[in-house]
């Protein structure tokens, strides 16, 4: 695109809005690996809708909340450590307040019991919305390609599709 | 830089193309990881040139699909997944049309047959050209810094140089 | 954020020094693991200061010179290959040439001697300033997340804090 008098403020609105949806980004793996789930919930709008599993998700604040901070299987009570690396960020406007965003996730994680760490390597595909507190994650899915010795096995997690051989 | 009314159409043209060129790097990514070698090809040049080894690589379309789309060595049939995790993008414009854009690879490589995953971890050098259909992968060269357990060995590889002890 | 003829070039600005900020971090890692110090050094403001461990780090040029260069602790010396992939930046203007900088690192090291190639997982905590001759990182806190088969162990680094159970 040759950006001219006429659409650079339209193109800048668009760099910017993608640089704030890669904060969110950012600032989600940040408080989910400082074991932080009250600081993750602002991140994502009131209808939000998370799925990594067919029985794990939430479709509520107050859900979300309750999955990330169970005192057995929350994040701090069955982690001892994560680090959540996200890269490969791609946004795609569907209108000025939608943007459908992928990105690729590889998180390392360290468990409190005796077990070696693992590893899932998985695509974020979320939607993000723009509310007047700026952009927030609406619904992310969260496609899993692969793992290394993680404690979920792959029928608990949604696999990313993959075309087959041959097809 | 400090930006002005006299040169902020320049930045964002250039924000804006790097931008675009990260996105081609992502875009290549997910397509490889879907196994989907026909959707790669429209992000390189016609004259093309890309080589991760003295006998890897291609320096045309049909033969880059072929390669990829191999049906005992291509990416479908020798992968069971594989995930790409880009970052590190540096851009450095050449000219107002070309770019020599380097990156940084984390390859996870899980096979059909029953042998250990493969990581690869490498760097992208990459040359690319602004078409009237945005900006193509013109030539990438996969400079490979190390692997775990992959089934290429390093002499299959172009390894990245680097400087030795006392050099 | 709205962007209009009033905050265009602000906002442009802002877009410009972060990709800025980036590439510093990106060509820090390049030259770490090119092992080549000499082009590190001028990525850092004189008045430098670096940790990564209770008893590592630097706070002059001359002392990371010689941290790095160290004929048998240095980065050559000790290490046959590094790859460092640098993700999730998130950059906060403390005034207009200050900004922190947050990043998450993923290291692979390959030692010269025969034991098993060491992962980090880290943070690094930065404070970059604009000088005139552009951005650079004027303090860098590493602060790690977890190791794997790293021959430094937790007690020698600072280690990211964490939200305890319950807390």
């Amino acid at each position: 695109m040759k950006v001219t008098a006429d659409n650079v403020l339209a193109a800048v609105q668009r760099l910017n809005d993608e640089a704030d949806i890669q904060r969110v980004l950012f600032q989600y793996a940040f408080h989910l690996d400082a074991a932080d789930p009250d600081k993750m919930l602002p991140l994502f709008t009131p209808d939000l809708y998370v799925a990594y599993g067919p029985s794990h998700g939430a479709t509520s604040p107050e859900e979300y909340l309750a999955v990330l901070s169970n005192d057995k299987t929350g994040i701090a009570a069955f982690f001892a450590a994560t680090s959540h690396h996200v890269s490969n960020v791609v946004v795609d406007f569907v209108d000025e307040d939608t943007a459908k965003v992928r990105s690729v996730l590889l998180a390392w994680h360290r468990y409190h019991r005796e077990r070696p760490d693992g590893i899932v390597y998985a695509q974020y595909h979320d939607v993000f919305k723009r509310t007047s507190d700026g952009w927030k994650i609406h619904r992310r899915e969260q496609l899993t390609t692969g793992t290394e010795q993680y404690h979920a096995k792959a029928d608990a997690l949604v696999m990313a599709p993959r075309k087959a051989v041959g097809a």
